[in-house]
């Protein structure tokens, strides 16, 4: 197989998967890189249906995200939400006036009964992303959050309360009959899959809803592509997002070698930043070839060199 | 009965009628005045109904319509409108950020079964508007156009072709199966009604939906309050919109006779606007009483003045 013929499927979540996602995308052909994200996060806001991870992902691919902020659209304006707040509306999830373009776009294809995949190839298209971005599902898989203050929807832990209630668990309503994309399930049975990328996302409510999805870790599994996953806890805290507070709050160590357990069944390889190398020699011990990279991604060199050298790692593998 | 109990009706197109909304609603006190809107215009546009009459009327009474466009709001931005066209949505009909908000909200409570009249009511307590507002049915009626390009819903004809298109008649969809709002047809039946007035607003299109929804012509005929009517033709040109057009091709002499006939059955009064006088005769003729006034309204005076004009001509009904 050449090299341009092989090809790599990254399973993200939001901004750290975004990320890496950006450096795979100038490290690869676009027709070589296919992203899924979880959808578990999605929900229904002022009536539109939102797609917070698969929109981080798109916009960070059509380079029009704002990396400051973390989620939605650079240069956006906020007219919409001024006149929802004025009009006794819900304000707590914050929908800019180009972000809300995408919601109502989404919403009204999907009401129409277009799949969720559809609507995102088409939105990817518009915006000039080459790279195949795919929901996890086109059918609705729902996080809920067992928390001290009960059990959340994602977004209502996440946004509302802003991550503060304590974690016991999480569920995932609809998983058990949510059928995974059907291109991404096609994609792990390609013969040129040359590696699967767990992208350095909350491996809690980001990667485990797309791993239990049913038949999705059998066919990792059974793949012959080699597997590769970037932690997102480095020096024992998360680069962004709960995961840290997540992982101390269901009574884990907070360190890379917890992130690895979680993938423990799936990975060949484990990338662990710099700063945690005195970690590889215990996730060795889990049976992982465990590697330290620079992994915190800050310029574009940052994302696309991580990239280079989890692709060197998937082609030693 | 006291002045301030005597309650009015006055039935609504989108500008012209708002206008006049606005100086009824500042020559009487908010509870002494009802407006009923068309809703025969409404549309789902982008996944999002649209009502575009209710809302020139509810941001005019609230004073944040824009007055020069004529609908939709002042300092209204237009990044959604961008990001529509940037994704490859539909643009012919344009929705500015702070609008969006409004057609999000409605949608979203009528997709959970609140009544359009409970929504109206909701997004004018929020913006401050003490006058009662109300939708002319909370049941789907829909304005198609019949042209020599064929039949065209309301917006397709008015917006997307810039009512070009010949017209050679109108069908409302819904109609006799709509029921007339609740509150409206017990108004029509309040032994406190001094007077009904048909705004200057398109007769074809605004005005005869509300009229031809079951029980209605019967309830404003057996009402014992008078009926006014204002001609929205003044010196044979419609101020704004087709009505003069449409007029003429359907065969009608372009003026404020034509108007009166088509009310001939239910008004008292008619109001012509003084460049007409020498119409009043020949209306006159037809058994309504008709008076010349200055109709036109371009500023707040013109709009409370028309207004005081009216109730008088009610009051000596």
């Amino acid at each position: 197989m050449s090299q341009c013929n092989r090809k790599y499927l990254a399973l993200s979540g939001g901004v750290g998967g975004a990320k890496l996602a950006v450096g795979l995308a100038a490290a690869l052909k676009p027709e070589q890189l296919t992203i899924v994200a979880n959808t578990a996060d999605d929900f229904e806001h002022l009536g539109l249906h939102v797609s917070p991870d698969l929109d981080t992902v798109m916009y960070a691919l059509a380079g029009i995200d704002d990396p400051s902020r973390g989620w939605g659209l650079a240069d956006e304006t906020w007219a919409f939400m001024e006149a929802v707040d004025r009009l006794g509306g819900e304000t707590w999830f914050r929908l800019g006036d180009k972000d809300v373009a995408t919601h109502v776009l989404r919403s009204q294809a999907l009401h129409t009964g277009i799949r969720l995949s559809d609507v995102t190839a088409s939105l990817c298209r518009q915006l000039g992303v080459a790279q195949r971005l795919l929901p996890m599902s086109d059918d609705a898989v729902r996080t809920r959050v067992r928390t001290d203050e009960g059990v959340l929807p994602f977004q209502d832990y996440f946004v509302r309360r802003r991550c503060e209630p304590n974690v016991s668990g999480f569920e995932f309503h609809g998983i058990d009959s949510a059928r995974p994309q059907t291109d991404f399930m096609q994609m792990l049975t390609d013969p040129a899959l040359a590696g699967i990328v767990i992208c350095p996302s909350n491996p809690f409510v980001s990667i485990e809803p797309i791993l239990g999805l049913p038949g999705v870790q059998t066919a990792i599994a059974t793949s012959p592509a080699p597997v590769i996953a970037v932690s997102p806890i480095v020096g024992g805290r998360a680069l962004k997002g709960p995961a840290a507070k997540m992982m101390a709050e269901l009574g884990r160590p907070v360190n890379a070698l917890s992130v690895a357990e979680c993938y423990q069944a799936l990975v060949d390889t484990f990338v662990v930043d710099r700063v945690d190398g005195e970690m590889c020699e215990r996730i060795e011990a889990l049976g992982i070839r465990t590697v330290a990279e620079s992994t915190v991604m800050r310029s574009l060199e940052d994302k696309v060199s991580l990239a280079h050298r989890i692709i060197e790692r998937l082609e030693e593998s």
